[in-house]
């Protein structure tokens, strides 16, 4: 029988449609290619030079509010800019069309020496606070049809400031990998008049083997189909088609759980943890979305230590993802990993 | 009107199907994250710690053949290995199938120091005489049904020896890219009778923008729809399927090309340049694919220097691929460098 601890299989991304190659024997492979430098800093609470620390000067010539909470901007060079007129473009086999949008930066917190995992949670639920009020207000305009709230943390995720902050790109069109969650999202409630999130999520509570994190409301787990070595899914227990309709208690509790696997992260190599994270949320278009719940991703690119990566590259780029070890087995080691912070201990 | 060079737009690529968000304006951001490091070496013809050079010794204890021309072998650490059972596996919402498959490793020189702009037009003619080989035999084997030859070039993009090779996959599955095209090139086909990327080619070559390089069999341009800065595809002008029924002339003139492009990819920032190289072809899996028109992609990282890359970051990996410079100015840059390598200068 197909022995996943051994055997090289694929497996399917049940939001998505794609299919991930595993192949977890790899492991044993030697590496000697790229080591990433570890920069263990310690940060002082206000940095003069830094364009996102409170009082200070911004690239732009802005001046940053003397902001005592979580708080938001328009990116000076945003990627997205409002107004563009709705316009398409066609000639012959090319096809182009306009993209309006905003781009924003969310300061975490003013101190510019914390991370998440470092904050307090009633810190990180100020945070969640700015994003629901980001999300409601973006999503409200007749021009924005989805709103993508991320992070990249860290040097190696093209992170340009260590100041904690997060961004925000809302758009009139609805991106790739929202667009295929939509349709599977869809399909699923139309046959079967529930949540396929929330029917993923009472299989994986039974099989135990990939959860690492439970609290009242939430659970975060390596999903079966992760790509990258240590990816983590947050999911609601409760079906919330966006951020937007969880009470208090339940948004307090996802600030609980936030802290809680960012902290694991750290303490797997004993470094600030460098990941990409993004919630996946239904389209603000103004279409109903029934079959939505959100979930929060984690894709953090380190995979034998603090130093080596896992690369995306030649095969992952032109044929499908490849990881090396299993989900089962990054559950195991994240679940395993102390509660506290190791900067705490 | 819709300015390319000024206005967010979306642009569609025929081949897969998805969109690209490009953010021209977005060039003149300041940039202060990480900066790559430059390696610059001077590397012997011969080194005896390379587990790829001729006759030495490679981690798992096989000895390289004393090879004087183009080599494969079967990689040692293997993502893929033969005679797993096909067995297919479903538990309520998993689901997972065993892959079966083999790696090898191109070694495209016994000399060390080469890279491909460095190496002749005649031994990279052989070079792919042996892709043609590999592709041919692994092709005919009734459980591989695609052969995947790529490159990953400099520690940047996961390269562990800097010995000049590659790398092909062959495996039972098609794998999600080369799946996507096929579902764009097989419709096209059915409503037009001719080959997409024949129809595509014309288009460029009376738009001259985004050409590059031409020569007698091929053309290389950066394609409409290109994701990464300096991305470039070479086409040749006469609708192959895959590699293996190119004439003689026509693969050397491959070989000339691909000299070609990779000279001036090392002009652009003066190193030796990295990429990810993939050449996609028809499926080995029996069926005919009369839609299919091989072509080989370059997608390098480097942005601004050689120093700066782009990150596929938070919004790529959550949202959509973005670049920041259009295609038109990357070919414009690309066209405009020396024909010869900076080194012979
Ligand atoms: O096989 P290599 O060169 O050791 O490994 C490299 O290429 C592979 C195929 O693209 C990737 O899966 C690895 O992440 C990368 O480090
Ligand atoms: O906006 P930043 O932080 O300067 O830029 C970073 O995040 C963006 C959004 O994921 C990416 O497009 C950039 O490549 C990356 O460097």
């Amino acid at each position: 029988m197909l022995d996943f601890n051994d055997n090289s299989h694929r497996r399917h991304n049940i939001l998505t449609g794609d299919w991930v190659l595993v192949s977890p024997h790899r492991t044993k492979r030697p590496w000697q290619g790229k080591e990433e430098e570890v920069i263990i800093e310690e940060r002082p609470s206000y940095d003069p030079s830094c364009y996102l620390c409170p009082g200070n000067e911004r690239a732009g010539g802005h001046k940053n509010e003397e902001y005592k909470e979580p708080w938001s901007f328009t990116n000076d060079f945003a990627a997205l800019k409002r107004d563009v007129p709705e316009e398409k473009f066609k000639s012959g086999l090319l096809k182009a069309e306009a993209e309006s949008g905003t781009c924003k930066v969310v300061c975490f917190s003013p101190d510019h020496s914390l991370t998440l995992p470092v904050m307090d949670v009633a810190e990180i639920d100020k945070v969640i606070a700015l994003w629901q009020r980001e999300f409601r207000e973006l999503g409200a305009k007749k021009d924005i049809n989805h709103v993508q709230i991320f992070e990249n943390k860290g040097a190696i995720m093209g992170c340009s400031n260590p100041h904690p902050h997060g961004q925000i790109w809302a758009q009139r069109t609805i991106p790739l990998e929202v667009t295929k969650k939509c349709k599977q999202l869809t399909e699923y409630w139309n046959n079967n008049k529930v949540s396929l999130l929330s029917d993923y999520l009472k299989q994986e509570l039974q099989a135990k083997e990939r959860i690492i994190v439970e609290t009242e409301y939430f659970v975060a787990l390596v999903p079966y189909w992760a790509v990258w070595p240590y990816e983590v899914m947050i999911i609601p227990r409760n079906q919330h088609r966006t951020i937007l309709s969880l009470t208090e208690e339940e948004r307090k509790d996802y600030a609980k759980i936030i802290k809680a696997v960012t902290i694991k992260y750290d303490n797997l190599f004993k470094i600030s943890f460098p990941y990409s994270s993004g919630i996946h949320q239904a389209p603000t278009d103004g279409r109903d979305w029934d079959s939505w719940h959100f979930h929060m991703l984690f894709y953090p690119p380190l995979l034998r230590s603090a130093t080596v990566k896992k690369f995306m590259v030649g095969y992952e780029m032109f044929a499908t993802p490849q990881r090396d070890i299993t989900a089962e087995m990054a559950a195991e080691t994240l679940r395993n990993l102390p509660d506290v912070h190791y900067s705490k201990t």
